[in-house]
């Protein structure tokens, strides 16, 4: 067992996408770094819209919970609309990370502005809110759709990947954007090959989710609990979300 | 049965809560409109702060599909964190309003600038970013707390409603505030006595939601099912939030 | 005589909009509301920029103090500039709302942005300074103009409703926007249809407006007379503006 | 005659501020440029609120035309709250500035963040919509009154004079404000004195606007006709406002 | 020798320009204004990035050293990213002006929005980034650009000017502006060909920032040495950039 | 020799600040990262105001430059002002972080809301206009001062951190800040400290930017060479600024 163990979220019950996602970060994690990559029981095997959202919320903190009693160090929310983010910061004791915070957060340090290429069009008002709410708003150039399903991109066909490329390459051209945010967890694998083909970094949440949570670990930060990110206030949670008590 | 059938929805299990909400509603109703209140059956009996909105989120999309079901014209989300407004207005075929957003709304047509009166200060930030969202965060002059749970207002003391009054006082005086924005559905019963007593509006959301979604009705608009707010994509809901499958 | 009388201001001097523009809000309001349509002995007949509007807002002033004069419980401001919105505010007891701002608000209920279409390409300026006053900057996509004046909608041919049926279609489909707000009183009679036609929010002002003036009303809302929306200080008005003194 | 022959236009009918403002412009005006000092013949004697404002639209309006007929070259509008600034600059052929936005635009060339002095309280929300309008929110640090009404100032009393110089070090003190705007054209004689007293620049924009307006002017800068800011649509003015209608 | 002794700076070490600047500067300065016009001995000879502006910076500061020696009265930076614009402002005792400053003020004075073009595509964040910080973000409508190197505006040569002609006319067109700032300080003499040509101001921000800091003069407003502005902290300034120590 | 040899680069010339920001950054460094500790030749001891920043944002260059020789993997910039930030990114060929910036973004990612503590009133408008641009002005609850020179930060006075501390506990109490950035490289010794009485995240920013660049570097991303931040333009550095021409 590592020196960290990085509970890696993946907000929607596709076992594939999971897998994906989990080597994606076994790819850049520190040696001493473990990753747990788990998903929810129940829910949604793919997130595109709010409504997905709100119940892939629940299941995030069912699984931060669960992180919880196996004393994870870390957790990262890995849907690019980072469902439940502040939620999970209330309730998990150690860092939280959304992978679309942690990849525009990223770009902004290495371009004056970048373009997000996401999936369906119905999800741009999603990366839109993310922004206003993180600060990048003036940081964002455009928000590109490849106009395909997020499950498209588990399917074993070129055809995602050449959609993807192709708005990165109008993104360089017509936003005057200096690098790419990836705009879906199911992405992860992409960054690499085309950060080297286009010749700009392209960002994915996943892996840059890994580094940013090693960074807050090494560096002994972690979630306040001064204040609003407090630990709920204490009381019943019943019904179908009994599993959200307090580990115990 | 009335012209309209509104469908109040408690987002937290408080029953003596939906009770005084349900009662405040009517009481503002059209003659021919129906009050039909509910509260999810699982969930958290009062909401403060960001976990217990994400459980409140699936309880208000729960009732949501139920009122599909009963063909409810409309919804309205009885929190002032306005828990699961946008998934709940994909998931609705008629119009959906927060009670927080409700209040802001009017509060600006009827002054320069409003103060929100709160419950706890870690919500404040809730009502924060609401106002960022809406577009409301340079009307509003301050956000203040009476630091009591919600709860408190729920129970026969003269404590909260003291302080309550207090803290409008002196948005009036030092926040040279024109209105109050009452920011807890538990204060619903509060919004005329002390518009009467301090001379200024004290809006309270669950009868301005009432008002503007008749609004809505009357005036055949309802939530656009083109773009962003479409149905959400047919996917099987599973497990415990299998309630959640469309309406059927 | 009704519950409520709303006093329907048409800024401009144009009778036959007063007219139509009367006809769509006795539509959509209460049956035991009253509707008293005026508009302004003197001033203009169409308002196409920002000196027309400030002719048009001491017309407005000047049908305020006749309304307060005859016990009006309510004001519109039927131009979609909204002139003199909160002059009058100051001048009224009661409530008043411009029909800009009416239909703004109802938009960002239905959609998560939308598009104005409007008449002159020289007004686009005025509305996108209401949106920064009102807040909404960010939920509208752009602003649309049929390049036709406004007087052009009072004419009994096709050709405006053509050109504003076009720019509601393009709004869908370049604008990714959920809801059109008509950026002309002359427009109040085409939003029902055009609702129906393209399956998405189309919303009118002065219908609007009616609707949340009657939700101020009902609520026991009315423009806040502590701070900068008190009556004016007491002062003379004198020459042509002599109309402009206290009702009394 | 001059080379320049500026209007200064008082928007209330108080004479003595007319002269006042008329001594301070002459004082800081280039050797041959004339000031024509003009209040309108009908309105109000202090301009303190959105009432006030709208009425004294017009009366800008009426003397900008008068001004047209006798060829002058630009047009001060000296009222802080700038009452019909573009509505001016629509009917002037020459530039036009406001003394609100000479003050403003100044205030930032000389420090990071500055302060407004005005008078009554009521007045402070024109002030935050123009700072606003013309994009200085960020640069300003604080709006502070002396709650004293308008005419207070052309009274032979140091009451005013001691009140402002206390906002003024109060501002230095507890804003930590580089530079203080005087927010009313009554307070006009006071800027030089103060500038040397406390040892920051303390702006008048009656004198900012002369300067401003003979800038434009020497560099052949002027009201551009191109969109929105073009001649009023060609239209009858009727009946009180009928002296708006086009030079002729 | 004149009144005010205006020290133009050229932040790059062209000679040309600084000629050429220098002319135009005096074509619009009053009479009795002196222009001293110089440039560093040490930099680049065109400035077209963060690179060449951070060294531009130090070598406008010596300059302002030097000027700080010959009592000079005030100062302009000349090349429109401004650089150094606040460290000169704690340098000097007198005001110091940018000419992108300059020229986006006096733009908001007379259009609602403006276009601006500049040289090369990689200089737009320049301008991007100044109006934010100046507040002008909302009013500016787009930055053009004409694709050539800076030092291409002093070659005999017609192109740049029929570029920079060509653009002018889109803006028109395409962004609705109602006037055009020249982004680069070498585009200097072709703003009053350009106003004159096509109707709308065309605006050059070395003769703007002339005029500007006559007015600053002449109101005897200099740089507030209250707070953030006040003069360097005393320390010795080391190595290569011993120049700067403090002039005595 | 570590995988990545970071380059610290301290902009002032306090030697004592290099040694204490190196110590720092060593002590959460990886084991194999390389810390190359530098500051410039030429400057200022002490960094305080936009004069001090400008001059030693050519120093940082001028390290930049001599760490590109010595082809290092990637740059820190170690004083709170990011001085030079873009200017490095252009001439850099790895990634740039600036300590301001990588303090703040982690801030944003364990609380709601952050202070700031910095040394003097003066450089408040620094950290200001920073959080303007990398868009962290609504995240940032105040800027608290210590009221002390940097350099008192190398003194072996307990003075220094005592007022920090009680900066820090007022943050807590009348900020609502969940978390504390340190506004200058001098404090890069107390954070962990601070953290851990405090019990909220104390943030140094010499610390953060380690882990940031770490990150960066470990993704395989590094500074955009498309757009905005390509490669300075070549053309010869001249005089004292010779050292900046290109590493060859």
């Amino acid at each position: 067992m590592g020196q960290y163990c990085i509970q890696l979220i993946n907000p929607n019950t596709c076992q594939s996408m999971t897998e994906n996602m989990a080597s994606a970060a076994r790819s850049v994690a520190a040696p001493d770094t473990r990753i747990l990559a788990v998903s929810p029981d129940s829910g949604v095997n793919s997130i595109e819209g709010h409504f997905d959202e709100a119940i892939a919320a629940v299941g995030v903190l069912q699984q931060v919970n669960a992180g919880l009693r196996q004393r994870v160090d870390g957790h990262i929310i890995a849907c690019f609309g980072d469902p439940g983010l502040l939620a999970a910061r209330e309730l998990a004791s150690g860092p939280v990370i959304g992978i679309a915070e942690a990849a525009m957060h990223l770009a902004t340090m290495v371009a004056t502005r970048f373009t997000i290429v996401t999936t369906l069009p119905r999800t741009v008002v999603i990366a839109r809110h993310l922004l206003q709410q993180y600060g990048f708003s003036g940081h964002c150039a455009a928000i590109r759709t490849i106009d395909l399903p997020v499950l498209a991109l588990e399917q074993d066909s070129p055809l995602p990947g050449e959609k993807i490329r192709q708005q990165c390459i109008e993104a360089m051209k017509y936003d005057n954007s200096g690098a790419i945010v990836l705009g879906c967890g199911g992405m992860a694998g992409l960054a690499s090959e085309l950060t080297r083909e286009l010749g700009i970094p392209v960002i994915d949440g996943v892996t840059a989710a890994v580094k940013m949570l090693e960074s807050l670990l090494s560096l002994g930060l972690t979630t306040s609990k001064h204040g609003d990110l407090a630990y709920p206030v204490p009381k019943p949670v019943t019904g179908i979300f009994s599993q959200l008590n307090p580990a115990g």
